[in-house]
């Protein structure tokens, strides 16, 4: 039987070739040869990790839900300053953010297909627009950046509509539109807003 | 040797089949054995339309594209209330718009993965912009509808992205986005562009 601290550095060898798959071939290409090859290990070890596909597409979930939450910025702004900050940290600017972009917009394949999975992604959407980015809305409403009858549910549900739809566009069009383009949108969208 | 009409029904039905595995299942669902049960016939039968699984998605692009063309309304107002009718046709407001945004969403994953599928996707985008949306925004620029000084290009990708962004946040959470806020945010955000 191996020591404990050699399962645990498995577990991580088996995490690391999971993200590598990933974010190569997105979750259509996600499947177990797949991540036994990229490991120079046998399917059947894989099986002993993951008992399903779904199981397999689960964990690559919590990979990417747990590296895109350590990458986050602590804004240094407030207001409208750090929603600004929030919001570029999501869009395709960096080649990480590119990467992290292109795994969760081909996560949402699978995600419409099943119903576990679709939770799952129903209540991320609703963590970034409540806990991520309205306590810097209602901050820059409270600085009178935002006009007084706003509805701050739906200035935080446009901005991250916004930010997720020109993604999209993004990695599809990424000549189209260059990181200093981005920016300048997500500039105009909050110009937009501030009324 | 079937009669030619025989054969143009057949692929009626291989296509029929090809839509209902894709709506209710999605792009991650859709293999030639699916569509094979879908018409109770043999996956052999389906390797002489598909010959590979690319062949396979590509038909159903296809299709999705057929579809949402034939779909679309023409706009009865002018400028800024026909782009409002463009992009409200666009969000999934009926059960048709949601089967119809939720094969489009699914349809990025292997979108990404693939050049050919994703120079596609690419193509359409730029089409939704400039020639489904682009002319109604600037009809609204010469009504006086927009600020003078504004980036046609640039308030035509915002208005996709949003209203994109807004669907997948729509999909996953119908209970929270039922069709009047939908609509509403909508409002909302062309009278911010308005300025």
């Amino acid at each position: 039987m191996p020591a404990k601290g050699d399962h645990d550095a498995r577990r991580r060898d088996v995490s690391e070739a999971v993200w590598r798959v990933l974010a190569a071939h997105g979750f259509d290409g996600l499947t177990l040869r797949a991540v036994a090859a990229e490991m120079g290990a046998s399917t059947g070890l894989l099986t002993h990790y993951f008992p399903s596909k779904k199981a397999l597409v689960a964990h690559a979930l919590d990979l990417a839900e747990d590296r895109t939450v350590a990458g986050r910025l602590t804004p240094s702004g407030r207001g409208m300053a750090a929603v600004r900050e929030v919001l570029a940290d999501v869009l395709p600017i960096s080649d990480t953010a590119v990467e992290m972009n292109r795994v969760w917009v081909s996560s949402w394949d699978a995600a419409l297909a099943d119903p576990d999975l679709g939770a799952r992604e129903t209540g991320r959407y609703e963590r970034i627009r409540s806990e991520r980015l309205r306590p810097f809305v209602e901050q820059a409403h409270d600085l009178g950046e935002l006009p007084r009858d706003a509805d701050l549910d739906d200035v935080t549900a446009t901005l991250v509509a916004f930010t997720h739809g020109l993604t999209v566009q993004v990695l599809f069009d990424p000549d189209r539109f260059p990181p200093e383009r981005q920016l300048a949108l997500l500039d105009g969208m909050l110009t937009a807003l501030s009324g």
